[in-house]
């Protein structure tokens, strides 16, 4: 049995993490810990998991955490997991960040996106990104594991497929429409995500300047094997969940949509968790709200001469905490899909 | 006193209409009719103009319509505005058009574009497409106008200030998302918009086929001198009302914010219900709801070398039954803003 | 023209003020003011007023508004309305209090209720309940007006024609359900108004204990001639606007529809924004959006012995800002109308 | 394995059993029909089940059902269950109806409420009303169970606990608002539960005449042990999922909190899918969505002399198919926990 710690208890992810781990055969839930002064029960937070989950959150106690835990997932702000990890991955605890401390292959450029300096340059290079469809071999065996953002993940599993068929499209002018459910926003009360000033409303946020931007910009350059540019426009929805990538690639030649479909399916075969629609039908969010599916279709669009992929996940499980979990599960040598399907 | 007619006085547009016009000053509203066997309250299809609007809704009786209005609102799907407007405006009657029939200037892009004839190709020829504030001069005096489709009139206005700058920017290749309230789906029931299936969710629909976007390629055309093609992406949102249309427009030379916004001021001007956002601001559908005001927000992204516009309307206003009213006062001689904002 | 001034000008209510005010003929809206440190913009707060209202919201300064303002609506939390308000009456101008500080008559029951001292009791005893449909007379040539609350006013206007028949319905047992949108919690931020809190979510509040339940109280025992007590349970309900009061009083005799809603025509007769609804309708909110009617419907259920009453407000204007401009309206020998239609 | 079968498997009750039925281990989906002409797949009505449940939806043939089966769910209209019903049990196939064929006691009851003729009395009398955690011992053993209705289910479960203190409640005065999401109207587009029209918007509907009401008062009446008639009130609600029913009882002599929590506690004492809440605490719809809990918050109201009970349940799970694999499993001699929870 995993014994399992989460830093951070208190924010929508956290309580995602949990709802998930209960039904997880392999792993139980040890350790809650947040900034809170005493315990407090779970069902303060989260109301859903009154009688479900019965060990309070305790204040944060990192020694205790890593005597206590085989695997800790650090749900926290940026700059915080940094702190955390190094000690916790050092007593052989296996780490699945949430943040975006590690997520990036160059230290600088999170330092430029997060306008913060990186404390542990080192312990970044042996973190590698946690998206399996993509590159699930560097994941097995490592001591951590950098969980990737909502709208990245979203965005890459529509757009991998693509990046190495830069002969035929413009991989140089994609331009990604992110629309996102407000729980993305995290639990924190603020203007934006008070229910009269969303609701029944649509705006962007972060025009060219959001963080998510860069690496997804990382993330496809590896796959490309060449850097590129993309254009990113995130747009807070009224609803809770839910992410709805859509990208356009400009054709540098004729594509149908059967084959790109091809590619799609070349590229995903039996992965567990991506479903590639068939040709005619586009994801709806709804369709996978609360499980770890990434819903792919793929339109081609000969008379502008452009490729339309729509990825939808939701932005809690697939785009957070469903992630982190496949991710735990990789980390020790279980079944991806334990805790999300009955085998 | 203007005597008003609606025809199709059951849909959503024409409730509007209604709404509006019991605010306008020399306006009266004369003869509701639709398909009903027998008149019917307007509270039956609008409870909140129980007591306001007290005329009934009768069955359409095309002569009596043409005696007793002055201008005729047709609220009516593609097709049957074809065969109602050439008897109204032979007699006399200024007619506003919400459908599609007399949209296009050319009758051959109408036909493949709603796959039926065209019944009245030289009244078409006639009928100016009804967007004041690009078209202004060409609407007074005529017998009729053709009101724009509501995710068309949402992206020209956010787009028509760039289409004189195609030496920097590349015209050839915008990329328009387009998200709507579910009100633009009308008033008939149907699984798409059974409040369980699009509630909490997102979903793109008319993917590289829906109707409006030959109507926004033959008006930026115009704009620009020579034709464009465009990719449209329509997005279906959990919320009543409001379109916010996002552009990407690739840059073929550096382009400022400062300058683009330059250049929508120089376009609107003083124009009444266009608001061009100062630099730094984004439009939000709520600031526009149940308004005439298309909110327009500008910012370039020198990092992925675009230009982003973002357009937002109230779909049933400025995207329609606003539209429409503001043609009707311009049919009429009277101030634009009359009905919608106190002199 | 009468020069309006609005305190507390960054809440909710007092955007509501400010579109309506706009709207109105013979009121031109002169000083906004609230707890700023220097001039803001009006849009900063509503987007949807950008060009609309171009005074800014000014730190406050009592003097200054009075000496500009023949009228003031205090749309601030209670106790702070009690600190302008003598000062202004004393200085002529015509006060609105859109808070709970003058609104009871016995200020001992204010003062339970609220958990506070009454400073102005004698000046409380000169200002005057603010529903006109029940109090007309009295409202006449007040020097200020205590706006009712919001749940109040739906409540009462449904249950007021009920309250001389004691005789034939059980007033000691009254149940009163009100379901309320999430503005009515007014524009501050907090965990229970956040959107993934409360969307897609019902729960009550202030239980047994909401502040509007001794208001209710006290205004129906001064119509009924003595007094009673209510069960009021409030519940949040995920949209922004609107209020349903569900009202059950049992029956001592039988009691038909007819004869109930003869009731209610013989109280409200003309009255312009209380539109009692059909045998058979029952309101509903969206049908009162941004409108200041109250909908009425009433149901006799003889299996059951219980007269059920359905009222339904936009709790931002009949529950408050309209009221307040029906009420401004009254003190300056206006029609009620005014503002609210064109005549 | 049990082998299930769904008849209906085209509404919303039969998806919600399909997802559930995925996560039991000891039940298998074998047959799935619905009024289809050809086989259909499952994502066609589910798009979230695509590839997680691949068995077609197929015409309905009662034969193979019965042959394939050893438990069926009947997700149909009344009416329609009592046609299939008695083959099924014939044959020995285990029965799950939750239409109300078979919900009620007094086949004249069933008969006025519903107004169509029982055909299969006989076989009512020996279908016991499915609800374990007041009647379970009369479950086990039977050859079918009815669902209850899903506000009958929230309602009752809240009232059960005081139907033996008729000493100090005045059972004969019980009012019920219960409040209700959209899905509870099922999957079939109509005007009330299109999006435009139900969203932003309450209403409340079947007034006085709801057929849940004769089933609540019946099984409230089994408790007591004499007849009882209650106001039953319901509302439509913009959101998917979710019943809050707010039921207000008066007091013959006074009651707390406390004595009226240790009631519940009593009644319910470790029933796996009722939560008792903490005194003070009332509970929220979103707590117990897509759960087969029911939260239940008491407060005693003094001051209006009646104590208050507030029962949440998510209507499509423990208000309907939730309730209905619970059954099953009690059919089947299984934990009735099971498939909810990892035991």
């Amino acid at each position: 049995m995993i014994r399992v710690g989460i830093l951070g208890a208190k924010g929508y992810t956290a309580g995602e993490l949990m709802r998930l781990l209960l039904d997880h055969p392999e792993a139980r839930l040890e350790a809650l810990m947040a900034r809170v002064d005493e315990p407090e029960p779970v069902e303060r937070y989260f109301p859903s998991l009154r009688g479900r989950v019965t060990q309070p959150i305790e204040p944060i106690d990192a020694d205790a955490l890593a005597a206590r835990c085989d695997a800790v997932f650090l749900a926290m702000p940026h700059t915080v997991a940094q702190e955390y990890a190094p000690a916790l991955i050092e007593r052989g605890v296996r780490v699945i960040d949430l943040s975006a401390d590690f997520r990036f292959e160059s230290v600088e450029l999170y330092e430029t996106t997060y306008k913060v300096r990186h404390l542990a340059p080192e312990l970044n290079a042996r973190i590698p990104y946690g998206l399996p469809e993509l590159w699930r071999e560097q994941l097995k065996g490592s001591p951590a594991i950098a969980n990737p953002g909502c709208h990245t993940i979203t965005a890459i599993l529509g757009l991998a497929p693509l990046m190495k068929h830069g002969d035929v499209l413009d991989l140089d002018r994609i331009t990604i429409n992110s629309m996102t459910g407000v729980s993305g926003g995290g639990r924190k009360p603020t203007d934006a995500f008070h229910f009269p000033e969303c609701n029944e409303s649509l705006k962007t946020y972060g025009v060219a300047s959001h963080r998510h931007r860069p690496e997804i910009e990382e993330q496809l350059g590896r796959l490309r094997g060449k850097p590129l540019r993309v254009v990113f426009t995130p747009v807070l929805v009224p609803m809770t969940r839910g992410i709805l990538s859509c990208s356009t690639v400009p054709m540098l030649q004729d594509v149908t949509t059967d084959e790109a479909l091809a590619w799609y399916h070349e590229t995903y075969g039996d992965e567990p968790f991506v479903r590639v629609l068939p040709k005619g039908e586009v994801p709806a969010t709804a369709a996978v709200t609360l499980s770890n599916f990434c819903d792919i279709g793929v339109v081609a669009d000969p008379h502008a001469r452009a490729l339309l992929v729509f990825s939808a996940t939701d932005n809690l499980v697939k785009g957070a905490s469903g992630q982190a979990l496949q991710n735990m599960n990789l980390l020790f040598n279980l079944p991806e899909t334990m805790g999300f399907m009955r085998q």
